[in-house]
């Protein structure tokens, strides 16, 4: 018998939260300089190939999906959609399928009294710069039941026995609803309580460290961030402007109040949609394009292979607006829908989108709250970075990431429906649940809870 | 600005729990009579039907499915399905598919300082004695769009207007997973502020006036049983065998390793099932048929129809299996596939099935744990009623619902795959989210929140 919760928990993140400046392995200046020593330790090239160049993937002939020869790791399908309102309620699109659930893992240890994650040196071949800092875990059941018959995944028994340490937070939670048909990974801390011999592409770091490096663009990579947004740091906060009830209420109506019809479809023919050589897109260039490469790499689990990748056409912006209620940073969560989420709508920034794909249509039908962040004083943003999306799947696909400070004329109290303010404690509540924060706001709480950024008082 | 959480809630449910025999309205002895009053006020009278005398109901001439004529209320399709475990790996059955999200919602009011339940006396085809005490609304969203062209909804308006009181809980939950395509309803709680005029068929019932009624067969409906599950009773529990943390974990994992494959298929031709005259069932006689009934009623919101039901060819058995360890009481849950589950697996009981169903197999290949209820001495059984499922979708599905005391010998405190202890808190608080309860768990809590049964001490 044991109690239910440990109590301790939220003070031993907020002690590694503070620790920003040294931690037991490295002084957080000399990061970089580890990453990019890393980066020369290891031969790693990707280049550009057409679609009929992809070694062990092929076109179904029946339905022209996209699908690896031993039917595992993803494919790429056809999605048709029907909505029930906004300015777009009907379109079909590609789609990753991967219905297998893998696991982003990070290890943790006192040093010190002071909790510290194992970071990894992980190249990707969509990530803009090739190497950033992930997950101590990062793998699909494919990689680690050796379906490409690889090395083993390092540090994978912490995640798989439960004897090996203390499980600190552990929960299914979605990826992005836009691009993948109901993807869902694991996001696991776990603290180990032995000895843990630390390999050459691995580091020990504080939450403190990694919330510094977030400043930074293109760092820490997005499976950090959500493992990260997921971890019960708990705020101490004396009230909120809705009650935790009323705010699963509001959730509970926004969920069950849209008509979201998906129906998958063969990827064959589906509407504005193009085969190239060298890619699948559209016309009119809006959205993303699937696209294949070739990687040569010295420290994957294998040596070489090819694969396809999805190429958003333009930059994102994914933002939240804050407001202090009586001292209690809220911020404006959207209940947002996305073809892919398994259930209609999960919370996502105030403003998630890709600008430029909304400039052909007038003003009044672009997304809410899109020219407050476009038209903010830079005084009032309290945080910006660009921060890729996982480059396992999805090729130099940036986001702009803000925290932007808005008042009653901008952001009103009584906001629009389909959006609504919730606190950080709140948010990080339901973070421990699967299915309620979409992947976008898991980033941006990764800087709240890693102490990027602090909310509790104005610029 | 207010607190996140009323904390004087969990109490207030408790004082309701604890007034058992006389309420503000009826005296609990006198419910039996009022039921049956409300029986003969009424005219109300089934009758099977041949399939093809289903007025407004029609089979597709393509797949064979039976749809409304509106496109609404529901339809059945065929499912396909495919496991990686368990003794049948594939098949072919019904479901009903019904995408609309229903509302079951109970309106709450104190009276003398008495938390008190707006129950309806409402019949249903379906219930084995037509009426039983339901929510205060019980609506599919085609119900009160008024497709059906009825009368409105009683109290319809608590539920759909904020500002008509204060929200106790709202939370969407499954439907059974064996016969619903991923369906699910709100359940909802919420507390009137002004006077609330109470209709004939209405009546004003403490918590423990329910809990008493819940001792008998067949009183109170499934909707009002799995609405009361979720009342955030929060018990008090000084500790349990597995952290919050851990048990979700075990959770996380239980819902990541199955591999669940579902196909919707057309209803006609799906192996082993025939079409009669009057039901689709299988030769050999198990699960279940899908039938049609003629309804004559006076006091619903259209005056007669007739429809579809399932009805399960034998009764179902739903047991929980309970410990206590250093004095809290301890449940075994088991983590437990249903083909029509949004996501793999929800919570069910220790033991939750049909048992003819099984008996045509080999003993070690049938349901864990059946055994050990079968034969327990009747001295530990702590809870035995029989209850039916909603009697609008469902006729005569009866299952014995139990709580049955159990030894190491008996279920081990480190129990087989699939299988964790966990108290009534945490099973309490998790039913403040969507999909990890089923159905058939929420039976048994409601069962606990009424003070039906005590755990916390033995026999």
């Amino acid at each position: 018998m044991r109690p239910r919760a440990d109590d301790t928990l939220a003070q031993r993140l907020a002690r590694s939260t503070s620790v920003r400046s040294e931690g037991a392995a490295l002084r957080t200046a000399d990061v970089a300089g580890w990453l990019a020593e890393r980066a020369r330790a290891h031969h790693f090239r990707v280049e550009r190939i057409p679609l009929d160049a992809l070694d062990s993937w092929f076109f179904a002939a029946d339905t022209g999906n996209l699908h690896h020869r031993t039917g595992r790791f993803f494919s790429v399908e056809g999605l048709d959609v029907s909505l029930d309102e906004g300015a777009i309620r009907r379109w079909q699109q590609p789609i990753i399928r991967q219905p297998e659930v893998g696991i982003l893992g990070i290890l943790a240890k006192e040093f010190d009294g002071v909790l510290h994650f194992l970071m990894q040196a992980k190249m990707e071949p969509g990530n803009p710069n090739l190497l950033q800092l992930s997950p101590t875990v990062q793998a699909t059941r494919s990689n680690y039941t050796g379906a490409h018959r690889g090395t083993p995944v390092k540090y994978l028994e912490y995640f798989t026995d439960r004897s090996r340490g203390l499980v600190l937070t552990d929960v299914l939670q979605s990826e992005h609803g836009s691009w993948f048909y109901r993807k869902s990974n694991r996001n696991i801390v776990v603290e180990a309580v032995d000895h843990v011999p630390v390999d050459d592409d691995f580091c020990w770091l504080t939450l403190g460290q990694i919330g510094e490096l977030l400043r930074r663009d293109n760092v820490v990579n997005m499976d950090a961030r959500t493992v990260l947004a997921c971890c019960p740091v708990a705020p101490a906060e004396p009230g909120a402007l809705h009650t935790d009830a009323e705010l699963l209420s509001w959730f509970t109506v926004e969920r069950s109040r849209h008509d979201v019809a998906v129906e998958r479809v063969p990827l064959a023919g589906i509407d504005e949609w193009e085969r190239g050589e060298h890619s699948i897109g559209r016309a009119d260039g809006r959205y993303f394009r699937l696209v294949a490469v070739g990687v040569e790499a010295g420290n994957r689990e294998v040596t070489g292979w090819s694969q396809p990748l999805f190429e958003p056409t333009s930059t994102g912006v994914a933002a939240f607006l804050v407001r202090r209620l009586a001292g209690v940073p809220h911020l404006l969560v959207q209940a947002k829908v996305e073809a892919g989420f398994l259930d209609t709508v999960e919370l996502a920034p105030t403003v998630q989108c890709t600008p430029e794909n909304w400039t052909h249509l007038p003003e009044p039908q672009r997304p809410c709250f899109l020219d407050v962040v476009h038209a903010a004083d830079p005084d009032r943003i309290r945080y910006a970075a660009v921060h890729s999306e996982e480059g396992g799947r999805f090729l130099n696909a940036e986001s702009n990431y803000l925290f932007v400070e808005a008042d009653e004329a901008q952001a009103p109290l009584d906001p629009p429906t389909g959006f609504r303010w919730a606190t950080p404690g709140q948010l990080n509540n339901l973070a421990q649940h699967g299915h309620y924060l979409n992947v976008q706001a898991r980033t941006l709480l990764s800087c709240l809870n890693a102490g990027t950024v602090r909310l509790d008082h104005g610029v």
